[in-house]
């Protein structure tokens, strides 16, 4: 056994967990003890379970403190985590307990096999981007969270289209009435965008895909650029309801009238950790039910 | 004036040309006469023009005697002309008189003062990748023409749901039924794959987008990958038409059940000039009608 | 000059007039003085407006008191005066002073010569059904306001995916998690479903059209029903957030867990009068870009 | 057992049957024959089959001689088998042994039991109408065979844009550049065009929907029409390729610059039977993979 993860964090989804989230917690937790390993637990997800005396810490630590960081649950509760760790140049992995599962592809039925091989040294490493994302406001800015997925504008509490004006690399693309814009990294384009009409983008394309939703004018399109190109999205001074923008579904803010936004690619990767035969199209085919064999 | 572009090479559309372009090929001709230049005409879009005593050569080798080729047309003129000269590394420039004019961006009334500017070298210049495509059937190979916007598999003369596999990479991503799949470049992503439901890729983004035709599995999604990723198609054993495979709209070839079509950036890149002033966006908001003010 | 219509009832924007709007209500309100008609004046429309001793009333007793309803603005404008005067069976015309314009189709600067022509009989009368929706929840039961375009379902202040099941005549049609559903009768097909990708209903066609927002199964697709169907949406209980549903943008009503909300036909339907030569299908090729003719 | 069916017609894949299908109807026939029925079988589909001493006769007398017609195969042998027997208004049932089963909802394995309850007097029928075609081009008229599902334009052999203009009971409604238009019935509204992004329209609605097929103007959007209005299609005069109509897939025909296409409803409509339990939502969840049932 490779001895590269001593030290192993765990992490839960961080609200409504279920019973099905906990045994697996449970028996992972157990699994990894009896492995010699140092086992730390999120303190909101360890809250339901009883694990005796094991060790706890805040969330926003595990990422000083583990070698590595085990998600269980949906995709979802993978966001929440990688948000959280990413920071500190740690792997992460993720055993899925939820609805779809492009970033937790560990069946819980399995881990025990699929969490050995890992220790051993057998699996794939990917570098997914992040978005980091500014505020201008009047002179004042502000950063927001970061998001894995995408960073999303939408009319906020009231439903109305929303206008504003979007620049690529400071180029003016258009000015759009529209329920929003969905900006998504290939992680992302899986996710929200996908039911917004956006394309795929293969995990390891360096782009960004920018989604408008709903757009009043129906010549729109989803834009593909390069993942070093910033997004800026000008809000316009015609809007009757203020906007907001949130990350990951996350960190909601609301933008005035003439703020911009400023989206570009985090300078950390996020270090994603998939068992030895992961496969992104195979992954895909079973999700979205595409066909494998077709018969006559 | 800059004396880099000596010799200039002038292309038409290839078959049915009209007044306009014909009228607009001459005035071009006097005026780069006028300028200096030695002009060579392609043999085919002289044909009917009355220029004189002017030198002709095929089009295949105006790449080698030019320094420039300047086309007028549309964009399918602009499409033939770059298959032709791409192997000489030469650049082109495109007069537009045509429907869409993503490439061919000089409006023909004011090409005497952009032609002279680019002549004093202030011009733009972008590399555009092409594809190139190999059929592979029984054990023979065959290069098909190369395409600067996309690669198309179709039924062919008998409309019919066609049934295929495809791979990036050699990683298998679905085998599926559809009316065809086209292969697009970012330059051929703003022309037939736009129609077909595609995103718009950045021009200078290095990847290919994948649009499935009509296709019979409903969650079927266009898939952008990195342009340096081989497509491979594999034409399924249950077809009951011959598809066929066309480059640009050009060069079509039937592929028999079996045969596999592999689909690859070519090494050589064409270099299409613009007026210094070319912007994408600009381009893409008047061609889709897209808004630039709203008022409330 | 025609008889029929000897008091009139004039509405402009109910909330944000403009100057355009306010001087095209104010020449109109002479102008039909001129004619010799009794002129009544939404009062909520007059506030702004120097029109002297005119005769005010409150904007839903119009419909009692005149023989007909013009109103200034845009679409918008005309659903809320629509919903006001539905029930008292009067006609209604629009004149266009706002973005787009499928039900207030006369142009400002025609508009004497538009008017006189409908005061003189010739006009073309459309009869256009509206919604009625009853949300029944835990027992009680209420009506919502009317709709002319559609009935939204969406998640209210917290963007969030929803969960309820569709029924059409009390069959099920399936069970989704989306950002919501439109229900949207022919005329509201041309606004807020055409963005979600619902297709254009002929606005005499006797139908309604379902149109899924953002669903996460890709497969969703709209479904258009007979006009004489009721739909009926059953909010699910593993919903996170409450969702709230409008009608034409209004009224918005939360819609807990367990909700039942109806739709149908309402009895009355709106008389909405143009001029004689009125064609949807021209207002639809100008309004969305749509060609005539094509060069070649 | 009611008497209504006493002479039974069956009909198999016309082209390219299969071993299972030759089961169903070998078993079929035999199974009749026991209840006492007359059988006459299609004789294109009983080539295949060793049924002794049956009766034979062509498809289209099938209807004039039997009281009810059974398909084995696929929606698109009923298609086929509909047209023929459509003018004698008989009913037809099938049974499904292909992909889609929209059409011919009887499971093979359960036919004994199903086929009892029809014989019986136990069913659903449904009526669905179909489109006739007439082309006009230079002063002579053609009618084409019926469709059950659509009539699709397309390039014909050498995919190319092609233009046309559309005009819906004489009103012009737009000239486009597109693949081609898809005019589709309700019950061909869950076949082609639905790939083409067209809406799904209840089987019982009286209405057509015109699909343009990758249009080149990006605001083109389906249109559904009242089922009694009169489409016409007019080839446009600057075609570089010369178009093709077809009916079902079938029947295909080249139309000529300048030809007029007429599509309306025929007058005569297609008895589909159904077994009791039927449920056209239930067929819609299956085959597109909706779900019914969703876990937190």
């Amino acid at each position: 056994m490779s001895d590269q993860f001593k030290t192993i964090g765990l992490i839960g989804r961080y609200t409504r967990s279920t019973d099905l989230i906990d045994a697996t917690l449970t028996a992972l937790h157990g699994f990894l003890l009896k492995r010699g390993k140092n086992v730390i637990m999120d303190r909101g997800s360890a809250e339901q379970l009883s694990l005796g005396n094991s060790t706890l810490c805040e969330r926003n630590e595990l990422g000083q403190r583990c070698d590595l960081v085990i998600v269980v649950g949906g995709d979802g509760s993978l966001l929440t985590a990688a948000r959280a760790v990413v920071e500190c140049d740690i792997p992460i992995l993720g055993i899925n307990r939820g609805h779809l599962g492009f970033l937790t592809d560990i069946h819980p039925d399995d881990f025990e096999k699929e969490v050995d091989a890992v220790l051993a040294g057998e699996y794939m490493e990917e570098q997914r981007f992040l978005l980091t994302t500014s505020i201008h406001d009047n002179g004042k800015s502000e950063i927001m969270g970061d998001a894995l997925n995408d960073v999303v504008l939408t009319p906020g509490g009231d439903p109305h289209m929303i206008e504003f004006e979007t620049y690529i690399n400071d180029q003016f693309v258009c000015r759009q009435r529209a329920d929003g814009l969905i900006v998504a990294t290939p992680t992302g384009s899986t996710a929200y965008a996908l039911s917004g009409g956006g394309p795929i983008l293969d995990p390891n394309l360096d782009a960004l895909v920018l989604v408008p939703m709903f757009p009043h004018t129906l010549s729109s399109r989803p834009i593909v650029v390069n993942g070093n190109h910033e997004i800026k999205i000008v809000i316009s001074e015609n809007n009757q309801v203020t906007p907001q923008i949130s990350a990951d579904g996350q960190n909601r803010r609301l933008v005035n009238k003439g703020c911009e936004i400023h989206i570009r690619k985090k300078d950390k990767r996020l270090r994603l950790i998939h068992p030895k035969n992961h496969n992104f199209f195979s992954v895909l085919r079973d999700k979205l039910g595409w066909e494998t064999k077709l018969t006559p």
